[in-house]
């Protein structure tokens, strides 16, 4: 399966074209399964194949990365997930790379001017940098605590000079109840076992009556690490994972040429219905002119999920805002497991 | 080994910032190793700290991509290597995507702005959708013929509608002389022992007196496919693999504060030299300070890759076209092996 | 488990001999399990002896073939499986094979001869030889279809000279009603993902309105490949895997020797006795002196599997059609599992 | 690459066709690599059409079995390699599996009528039955040696009753110089690490004087055992692992029809000619109407292993005697390795 | 989990100091978790740090072999398990090694002193020497039955100079019902399918009335082997993999000094408590200055198994005997599987 | 191969026996092979058998512990090997199992007692203790200086409370060119990438001008970490490998009874000659009774390795001191490689 997303630039850009198209498509944060068709354009070819790279390109690098943040989220679970990775892309698509972390699942994102666009609070621990010039851990949260305002969640680095036990414990108590907690983006060469590292310093900082303080991990994290770091962590920084997610590979296949079924080998031909049933998501793929069965095994009415978007040129959907396309996949997302198809 | 790309981006990026920093970087296109800074900012923190996550962006993706090209071509040895991968990413980095997939070492790409700027013509071949709309790759190729200018060589698509092997047959006796190579993009239901259906075509092509058709193949080719398939193949388009490649993932660290070496755990202090004997491209690392030999072994005088890029603020260096860093890149590439660190 | 094939052969040579023996088998068609023996011979060595290697030579190759049949017909289920391997193996044996082939589960044997022995109607389907003579596989199928009785079903092979999508259009459109089923013996150099090709022709033929025409397959199947192709397939042709099936290594060991057990290093001395529950299928051995029980778990009488063959030399036992030990083999294979030992 | 055999059958039967055909074919015991035609017909189709299945039958199966034989031969170089498979397949097939086995590079087969038919002596040794009715291997081998003429070599079964190493030691003593060799037929069950039990029974041999007694082993031995034990052992006797070889899966397909190259996907069409270089046995396929090279690399004049076997329907070359085909094999094995495809 | 053994060498030494020390341990035999302290010392640090490397070997190495002895004996359940390893380690922990085996649940131990100072009978067979030395088992075990007092169990050793099978038989027929048992110490080189050759012993007693004989085996018994041979063993004697199991690595580290916890990076700091379940054996560690829960999930109220051994230098508990101390720990391991952590 | 340890022990033990008994052996460290006798007694069983468990302790483990030793010291060449293991085993057995060391190859041993046995300097650093006692490695150090005398090295545990690299640098700098070496102990969970933290280190030390400050590395190390560390490390401890090593598992077999050779099954009789070459170490087993080459191939004249220890129960040989078997030993392991048989 994955998570559609990107249809929104898609919209625009052929809603801009002026042509007599007719465009079908699923609402974007929609999880589609294989060989589901999710996006379908009915004119004069001349008028929109130009613009076919342009198209998948929207599609595919988006629906990838919303796809591996819903991945990332069902296996954290409650956990918080943040996107840190925007520094591993290029920045001209740093917001559209943040805005599919965040619809596909992501709590938060790291980057100030996505958030902006996103219409949430950007977030982030202090540099490493700031505890390099303040001389320690301790200094940097000291100056942090100084300076910025109390909203803002007190999280502390607590790899940078000093081992993470240690360093855990004097930030703790240096700053005594304010410290909303501690992460650890402890280098590799230093990252053992990490799972024990964390037991160490959660029983460090319970013993001293800090209990309340969060662990945060971040450096590497993709699905088997949250999987097998989940016991301790309550939230991950994700970067690369997400933020160079492999594509999904859509391919724009003509599959009817005036009302004749016809693809090339290894497509389907012919236009399809897809059917959906909203209670417990089973799926199926009907040619259109079939007829099929309106209720589910489990008694609910099918939906179809693939919806016109544009007739005769005219954008006819109302583009949703993101974080309700967020609340939808995360909807969906309790109908799938990880290793389903 | 990675090979640097990004570069001309950081520095219009840091030129413009009007601000009393010097800068050190490797020129793009260098081949680097483990552990070596590639790029060296001396200043005022809080003059350029605010850009690390653009800085990284333009270097991590572009160097990332720039690598895998560099890959594939090592591989692909003389055969053509056209980079197809556009319609994977967001068009607002196609231009970016192509040119690093270019200076890497791909001998062309299929966008056509994308090529514009790099001041080459753009490659590819006809679309499976003329075929469709014409009904068979004879005919669509006869169209091709017909209409467009002879400059452009003409690449008959195999796979769309009939066996590689009869359609080979009949594009070649349809355009005869004319036929420059057929391209296999082979559908992966159809894909069983690819290496055996070219034999096949290639015998049948050679048969029938078409020993000049060349043989192209796409479709999810990567390093592994290119050193299998290099025995019949003379062109390679290479898509995802590329423009979806793992970024490399730099850092921006604080290795001196004052002329003081200091360094997170995990990174190495100090302000560091590289040196490169420029006939054996061996290389090594040295405190800036530390007196470091002259000649390398091989009695060669060692260069260092690191040169100054902009000093109070200014661009110091020429920046040079696409075409001379990849002939650059080319260069270093003889002495580089796939398995090498 | 094996299916014990070859009994008929054995009972006519030791029949023919005139000595004064008494034989004990199983039934032909039993399926027993390890260290069970299959077969006694009670007499003067130098009776029999010096037949040991025709003996064991009736019942390993054939017991091979029925037991491999008998694994592929269980995971087929209730698709057919038909014996195609006959031109795998010297004709002299053809009709041993292809009956061994029968009794295992086979519903089919492709060999005029070995069929007529069996008393059923061979199977198959056009030859690749008439579609190349005919041009094509629409052309072939019309011609085969004016020419043979209407009792014969029309398979049509469509693999030879299109693709496997567009070649079941064609003959299904040129047949119409009249085709029972289409066959793909997709050669290795195209076949990638098999099952998806399938799932292809299926909703091809299915979206121009032939649902009912059969799925054939053949070519290299066995049963790892009837487990997954089991979705969409309704008739397997198997070859070597069946015809070329290793045998069963039985061994001829004396036990006892007037009276007295005894047996060489790694057999079981002294007669024995075996049991199996006709309800449940569980089995025992014992020593023939010793007393054992007569009820199973399950409360059924025990039978005893080893009954007399040959008495004094005559045969005294009626040995059933194959077609009835066909039957045996079935109704027994619903209580054993592929991997029961 | 395979050893060729079935030839004179296929001759034999087309020869009796009394057809206007004519047949090439490489001759019996010709070692061919991968694509290589070995037998082509030519003629009216409908002359030869239904004898495909028995032609490949013939070919298939006797092919196999020598390829199997040149294997086992050529890895225990110049050790005994004898069949003792004839026990596992039908008796009807014995002296064509024996011809075969002989042909492919066995030194002796089991069985007295292949064996008289190849016109060698037969070999083998005492069966288990003796030894268990005689009460002991000494008791057997001294029976054994009064009553058999002294051409043939006493051979000692010695794991019936006793442990090898004490078994070895006793029909060393007992029979002294006369003792040719003893035979390991070690059941599974005792058959720990096999070389060691070698190892020791060699040692005990030649420390009470029995250097001379040679080491025979059988009982599931295959490629990897002869490698593993070649270092101890003097021959072998082999059973299911060449009566029951792998099939070759030769194939009778239509490459021209009058003049015209044609063949179905996945075969190459037309008719080829195969050069074999006589010296280095490098070998080059190529269309027959193509001009190839007349010599080798290596300078000797190239050869063509596809010689005329019937004119006009008449048989035009003598079929050599199974020992001169034996030969022939050896000498091509010197050039191949096993590894080689 | 670890088996702790070597508490009694600790506190003999600890109590011999005259030391103003208390030490909590828990007691000899229990069942252990990862993380869980065994055994506190309070004190002056100089009046007990250079007993370190003493007290870490007395718990290390008994500790192991205990633990090893446990899993052997869980699982081969209520089979007979012997360590007969004294022969593979320095005869000064001969008694140290066997105790720990006892303790952990080994049935019986081969040395005579070791035995004596369990207080308990030493186990064992007649040595293969004495059969080499009297020719065979036969007389081996006639001239042990004549001497040897009536007490001492029959167990013949059957692997000597015959195949297990025939000398199991020999053995049984001579010494008719005064035999108890054979013992198949079957070495490398014979040892194949070792549970075929038990089966095969089993049904040659069982068929001449032998069905009381039992089976004993010997010689690089481990786990694996127990679980494998269960079906058909009675005894086993495990030699090496419990006298030269893996040590357990225990550290002897300060946690708190002066009542401040503090511990080096990689422990847990403070002093703690260890709850355990009486009833269903869940263990929980807590620093130890924290309430925590009374009762366990199964309403049973937590032990806490580390109690005091020394106050103030003296010893204050009494120290079990090693079969009390084995009754405790076998009544432990029914709650723990071997998989458990 | 295996390196033989423990003669000593067994040569005072029969030697107080006053039994007329010959007994020759190969010398105390000598590399030997398998099937090799390394140990021989002649005499009347009686006087010694109840001996064997005795003998055969002494042997097993103290050749095993040997044999690892010079494994670890053969791939760390001229780097320093401690044997750090004591507090791993027995008390009672340090004193043996550090002389097995010692004469295997290691450079120190860690216990006081043994160094004093062997007459060298036990080797060891600062206690992970002392560090949390003073509360700084450098307080550690400094203390140390203060009050060590200046013979000893000094070496800095930098594990205990800090990172290892700033830990490194505060002893360097603290400490100056006093520090002779840095020890890193590192946690498990904090062992991640352990060669790229030692190039850290190493490169801080450096860049500070401590190129001469060694790197001591010690926890879990065994023969792959030293091959994968070699780089950089100066000296490892090696705790658990070496002390609880794997023991070799001799047997005392019986092989001549009254000169007749007569042995067990899967052991070769009669009493054996060992010739070694002194060139080339190549080795040879003979009958004793049998003529044998006097020169090896390499032209150098065999010697015997087995030499007589004890004559008519009188000890015949100076057994030397463990220093002059240490250099016997790795003289000898020049001619051995770890894979060796």
């Amino acid at each position: 399966w994955g998570v559609l997303a990107g249809i929104e630039e898609c919209a625009w850009l052929l809603a801009s074209l002026n042509k007599d198209i007719n465009v079908y498509s699923m609402k974007e944060g929609t999880v589609f399964g294989q060989l589901e068709p999710v996006f379908v354009i009915e004119g004069d070819y001349l008028d929109f194949c130009v613009y076919e790279t342009a198209l998948l390109g929207f599609l595919c690098q988006a629906s990838g990365i919303a796809t591996k943040a819903a991945r990332c989220k069902k296996i954290a679970q409650d956990r918080f997930v943040i996107s840190f990775g925007a520094r591993r892309i290029h920045p001209a698509i740093a917001p559209m790379v943040e805005r599919s972390a965040y619809i596909g699942g992501c709590d938060g994102v790291a980057c100030v001017k996505s958030a902006e666009l996103l219409g949430i609070d950007p977030m982030g621990t202090v540099p490493h940098a700031l505890i390099l010039l303040l001389g320690s851990s301790v200094n940097a949260m000291k100056a942090f605590d100084r300076i910025i305002e109390q909203e803002i969640k007190r999280v502390a680095l607590i790899d940078t000079l000093e081992d993470e036990k240690f360093e855990a414990i004097k930030v703790a108590q240096g700053l005594g109840k304010k410290l909303y907690g501690v992460r650890l983006d402890t280098p590799k060469s230093r990252r053992g076992n990490f799972l024990e590292l964390l037991k160490e310093v959660r029983w460090e900082l319970d013993l001293r009556g800090f209990k309340g303080v969060k662990l945060f991990v971040s450096g590497g994290i993709d699905e088997p690490e949250i999987s097998k770091l989940n016991p301790l962590v309550d939230a991950y920084g994700i970067g690369t994972s997400i933020s160079n997610a492999p594509i999904l590979d859509f391919a724009m296949d003509i599959v009817e040429i005036e009302g004749m079924p016809i693809a090339k080998r290894g497509k389907f031909s012919g236009e399809k219905k897809v059917l959906r049933c909203p209670k417990c998501f089973k799926r199926k793929i009907f040619p259109k002119y079939e007829k099929n069965p309106k209720f589910c095994n489990c008694k609910a009415g099918y939906e179809s999920p693939l919806l016109p978007l544009i007739k005769r040129g005219r954008l006819v959907r109302r583009l949703p805002e993101p974080s309700k396309i967020r609340e939808y996949v995360l909807r969906q997302m309790e109908f799938y497991r990880i290793g389903d198809v």
